[in-house]
């Protein structure tokens, strides 16, 4: 009940080589604004060019750091990570960078995806003696690098030319920081620049803002990025392939104040709304969001159908989560508890509703019967993406297609289930124009065609899962 | 850097009797919907008739509480509170609620707001012999009941008598619920009945939405209600003195889903942004909020000026307070990381930024220059309050009369620190017309006016300060 | 089965006033020292002459100070509380000294003992309109103390002219440290001075020892001892009783290199061990200690018999106490996981086992059969004091009478419960001679005769389980 | 100040596979008993014939499981570890026993000893590209078992080919737990069986008298043991080099109540007392120990030379580290804060003050002028093993070269530095006869005879230190 009716996005990477700042500040910073990519563990690794130092924890970068750990964390070259919170396994073991001390010095990895071939290279990994700690693909990636020979730049191509799937990788040894974009750009990827010296890279630009960077450019599919005491350099990993950068990214995961392909995110989303309320327009006094990742497509939407926009409904400030179970009173109030009505706004209007998704349906129905407790007199929701029918294999971590509400009902069904007057979703056409752009996005949730060659079959992802067994997670 | 430019509140309080609810669990969540009333410390005690179970802690809500916990709360009626942060001395000694034995039983207290006279109640309970352990006025308020002769309303009435000052009281007793709201009327309480049975009391109406409780009617100033086997009954506990009831609540305390005087708080808020841009119209492409609590009022400004309203700024979803200091790098980038902009939306246009108050006006100037940075062509910054020019002896804490920028600059003045183009804040008459009212509130900290008697004399603050000191706190 | 069958005592107490000294570090050590009379909780406040600093913490001594928590406690005088570990409601709340403010700056108190009329003098605070937050008596003393009129050594005095049972208090104000043992001499108190300056009172010579201080001389009883800038000054505060100090320091308690009147505890547990060895000789090839605690009794025993003393028993030098539940097939192995015995020390030799109480005889049958099964061909318990029939009501925690082994069963029965080969105490007339006294000690443990004239109801110690139960003590 | 003067051993090894017991509870007490073989971090791993399941962390055995987690640690079979408490780089990464997956199931190692050659043996993981996390001897045994090729019975044989230095370890797979004992015997192993069934391996058989097994061998120089369904067997894995087993064991380390050879080891102390007592005999009223450790050969000496044992010294019960750091006043107290005398059994006095053993002999001074203080007439001091000359390459933590007293100084001159009024060691030919052995004893620390070919040379040494630095430990 308290979960959010949304996808999940795997991880936040950010990556830092700057000879005259405060490299673990700068670091604990930059994940601070990549907070809402992971809150389940985050860690940070420093080098000085000699020796590694590392701390990783539990909980918000804000919970896991203090002055004291960060003071330990030396150097002038580092990456961090923020890792995404399962209700599960939430374990110490999983937490980002991984070290390993190799012949050539310290190495340490961190990963924004998945690897849809993990269970081959796992295997190849055990096949060859080399033992496993955990159920991730990051452990599997470092263990390919520290295995492969020739110099990092090598290893690097040599993983890129057998992994198959989402990867945006953090790396770092003794004496650069490497960012990695997987061929297909399934995740995204940015370097940038500091206002003194010295080169940032990270997952959104929105990292960049919050520590006086400016953006140089994104990483397009396939490249590495070096960034070392010569400045920075980028090269061709592997060949790109069809470019398949997620659409969610631009929809719902990335903060609004993020840039991808030159667009502001904000905008995009102002954009989607815009393009909704041309596709689905509907007579109404008010348009409201559900907030917060919809009000962008509200005001969009409110924006071109001339409807004044509002809000309509209140979410607490105050995320902590909480595994209260409710009273069974509680239970009949649904989800109140996260969201409140905002009566004076609502009483007597017919009301657009713009969500960003719709994943399992489960939260819309509640939220709608609020509007109406609160005296909405229609409540017309309008979804400003295509309907989801398949699952992601991509680092996303959704409901299984058995849980996918438009995997399984038509258009009327989902709107008689969830009680709305009209229910309308984005077309993939509208997207797309509103996403400025006619190829060069994943859009398999929607449409079932993923980006790779590889049928992903369910013997590899239950041997996936054994593997997760194995360890608990 | 961290702190907002807000001032701030004292707490919240909840109290409930309801034999067929779990009263621990629709406490939880109660408090949960008041967590804006206070982040430092939270509280529950209840009573099974016989025998009082109380669990504090620091930190939030969700934090303190469990399933494990909650289930030691055992009984039909319970009293709560969240407790307000400050960046000091958080001490779990002055969590609230209080709880002594008494000849008749347990008795425990929560409290909102401030006793002007509390030097002088300290000292009379000193001289019975009575020490004290803490700094708080909770103490010597249940200090002041327990040793009160009569019954319990009586003694509350006795109280009342020698209290001067803010005070917004839950009361439990071994059979009944008590809240008390001081006869100025200062701080809000309000009447809740729960759907099945049972009746409950909290600072603000949100916390009925989310346990499903109607509300029945505020408490007025000087009332005392009881709820206990046989219903409610509400009693004038001291004659009601000019009703003061604080601006600020309307203005930025309350969450904007909570009912006062039968106004939605949210629908208050955009009326102050109305009259505001009546005020202060000024020709512009995009009305933008100081986010979260600026947004209300920015609706408003939009909706009467019928210029956009868009989003201008992000702020981060993830609290976590964190005390890790900027480098010096980073502290020439200043607020940015709160708050990042959003360039597309600004670009080249003539932005109305509003805010519902500037206190120090400390934030105001990094902020304008990032909108100016992300392109904003003008920024014309509308407050909706009038200029704060005086401390509040009242429960809330804020600068002293020094660090209040309006205590010192002219408007022209603040306009230019803050690096506006231009500046207005809200007159008190434009305010009161949005409240819809003529009198009935405390507007000292625009005014000076406090509404009460005594006059508020340096030297018995000092008095409270010392004993402070000797606490530590 | 992880209990000790011993008697518990409830508290150590320490105070220094020292102005050149650091005497949260001396109170530390002190505190350490007297670790030994309470594992429960710890606490220190110390004193500038206006401002009282305090930290208190569940766990030993080691746990809960560190130089950080330490630095803040600043000041020239101070007490400090050990605090009896019971295995049920451990709770901060309960943990000592207790603080005040009152009109002559802060008190602050701590207790070793018990007083058996605390029911009235709750009521009497209670009548007074005192609401009290815990069920300890310490509470009590120091509202009290904080209520009486005159200066301290008065209200000192009004106390001890009101309170009956045993108590031995370290009390803390603005100028001075007092110590005071009660009328009856129940618990000890000692004066020392330190080498340079200053005086300390502590509840155990060993304290000083610790600290580098000398004895001066023991607290007598009704004696006060103030400490201040001027230097000691005892006076009496009530008029002594028959002298009944607590046999069982003498016997179990105490650190063996304490000193009571004069005897090294040591030594005197060498002459229990030597007197059983005259009233009960028997043939045997090695002495053997139930470790650690009757090691002096048997050494005493062995020099007197000229049979050799061995060790037979090794009990875990690491005391944690661990919760885990034994498995079935532990359950069998019995007492073995605190016990090994040393079976070539014991093979085909008669042992006399020596013990220096039996409570509720659990443990004594399981060590001999361990004794056995090591090969000992016979086992001869001889307990170095007379068996424990009544309760005792004057602070030390042991079983109900029900529990008693004495109570009920005869000194055949109880050899034969335990599997003695034979069984023999210390006679009352044994143990006074072996104390070098006829009289001067409380022994109602053994004889049922209380020192107070005060009949102990039942009726009176319901009430004061009720106040416990309230409390959830 | 408070570390003892003493070696310290490194580890504690422990195995079980018993379908019909709760495993982790049995592993839980036999660490429990195993708890002086180390107190930084301890672990168990068990494993239900598919799945592994770990849990491991810092401090105490009794701190770090308890029965929730105890609970998770389900299966027939498992290891267990205690790890030695360093005062610097207590780090979880380090705690044991580490565990992998393979391709032939769950794999996992503890491990007790030390590997001279482990920088060449972690070069070789490096150059196959296995990178460590670590700078433990365990991680480099763990991938060398899981990268080697054949059954799990030929990788230990593959890896003890390679292996130079004391191991024993524990090794858990799918279906069976190992024992392995170097070829040295340089720690010890022992086979032993649960009364229903189950067999289990431990350190030191004080682990089986607490949990109710038997012994049933120790297990041989080179031999492994492999415990499953089929009970256990026993094989050569490597050939035995001429044995070596630390004779600090048996002075030292091993609890009293543990048997080798046959022998129990507090009668191995008492002879080495009494062989002591016959090669350095003193005129003296008492002997008395240096507790605890000291106790047994106190015990043998006073046997032999009829002088009355006696306790002269008290050490806390209460262990719990401290770092608080004592004030200069305290500082010229010294040792005190550990021991305090007993001055009634030392007054006037001739004593023999038997220690163990003397490394630094930094503590040995205060602790006879304690003595002296407290009335010793004279202090003859008398050591139960030969002087400590040379460093320990094999798994014991001891001071280098340069801190041993013994290295530098003649045993006059530490008679004078201890201010002993005569000193004297045991033989190496008395310990040998008291050992009732002429070989099979590293005593390399008395000798500076080494049981490796290979030279140890300072080169790898440092190799080993750097790696270590890299990991901050």
């Amino acid at each position: 009940m308290y979960a959010d009716d949304k996808l999940r996005e795997e991880c936040g990477v950010f990556g830092i080589y700057a000879p005259n700042h405060q490299v673990a500040t700068m670091t604990f910073f930059a994940l601070y604004a990549l907070q809402h990519r992971g809150q389940e563990a985050t860690g940070i690794v420093t080098c000085d060019g000699r020796i590694a130092h590392v701390h990783k924890g539990m909980g918000l970068v804000s919970q896991v750091f203090n002055e004291e750990n960060l003071s330990h964390l030396r150097g002038h070259l580092g990456i961090g990570h923020t890792r995404y919170s399962t209700t599960g396994s939430a374990k110490l073991r999983n937490a980002q960078p991984y070290i390993l001390e190799t012949l050539n010095g310290p190495l340490a990895v961190c990963h924004n995806g998945n690897l849809i071939n993990s269970p081959q290279l796992r295997r190849e990994l055990l096949e060859r003696g080399v033992g496993l700690q955990s159920s991730t693909d990051s452990e599997v990636i470092i263990h390919l690098l520290a295995g492969a020979g020739g110099d990092w730049l090598t290893r690097i191509r040599i993983f890129m030319a057998k992994a198959e799937g989402a990867y945006t990788l953090g790396i770092l040894t003794r004496d650069a920081v490497y960012g990695v974009r997987d061929p297909w750009g399934l995740r995204p990827l940015v370097l940038g620049k500091l206002p003194d010296d010295g080169y940032v890279i990270a997952s959104e630009s929105c990292a960049f803002s919050t520590i006086g960077a400016e953006t140089v450019r994104e990483i397009q599919p396939g490249e590495i990025v070096r960034i070392d005491a010569d400045g920075y350099e980028i090269v061709q990993g592997a060949p790109p392939q069809n470019k398949a950068f997620c659409t969610f990214e631009q929809i719902y995961f990335a903060r609004p104040d993020t840039v991808f392909n030159g667009q502001l995110v904000h905008q995009v989303r102002q954009e989607l709304g815009r393009q909704l309320a041309r596709e689905a327009p509907v007579a109404a006094e008010a348009v409201v969001a559900v907030p917060d990742s919809g009000t962008p497509h509200a005001i969009g939407y409110a924006q071109e159908s001339d409807i004044p926009y509002t809000e309509g409904l209140i979410k607490s400030r105050y995320i902590g989560r909480t595994f209260i179970q409710p009273t069974d009173q509680l239970r009949k109030v649904g989800v109140a508890m996260k969201f409140n009505p905002l009566p004076e706004n609502l009483k007597g209007k017919r009301i657009v509703l713009v969500d960003d998704s719709i994943v399992r349906g489960n939260t819309s129905g509640p939220l709608l019967q609020l509007l109406r407790k609160a005296g909405a007199a229609e409540v017309h929701v309008r979804v400003a993406c295509p309907p989801i029918k398949f699952p992601c294999f991509m680092g996303v971590d959704m409901a299984s297609q058995d849980e996918l509400i438009a995997a399984h009902k038509s258009l009327e069904e989902i709107r008689a289930h969830i009680g709305a007057d009209s229910l309308a979703y984005l077309s993939i056409q509208g997207m797309m124009s509103a996403l400025a752009a006619t190829s060069g996005y994943c859009n398999a949730c929607f449409t079932g065609e993923y980006p790779f060659m590889t049928p992903i079959t369910t013997i590899e992802l239950q041997e996936k899962e054994k593997f997760a067994e194995m360890w608990g997670d």
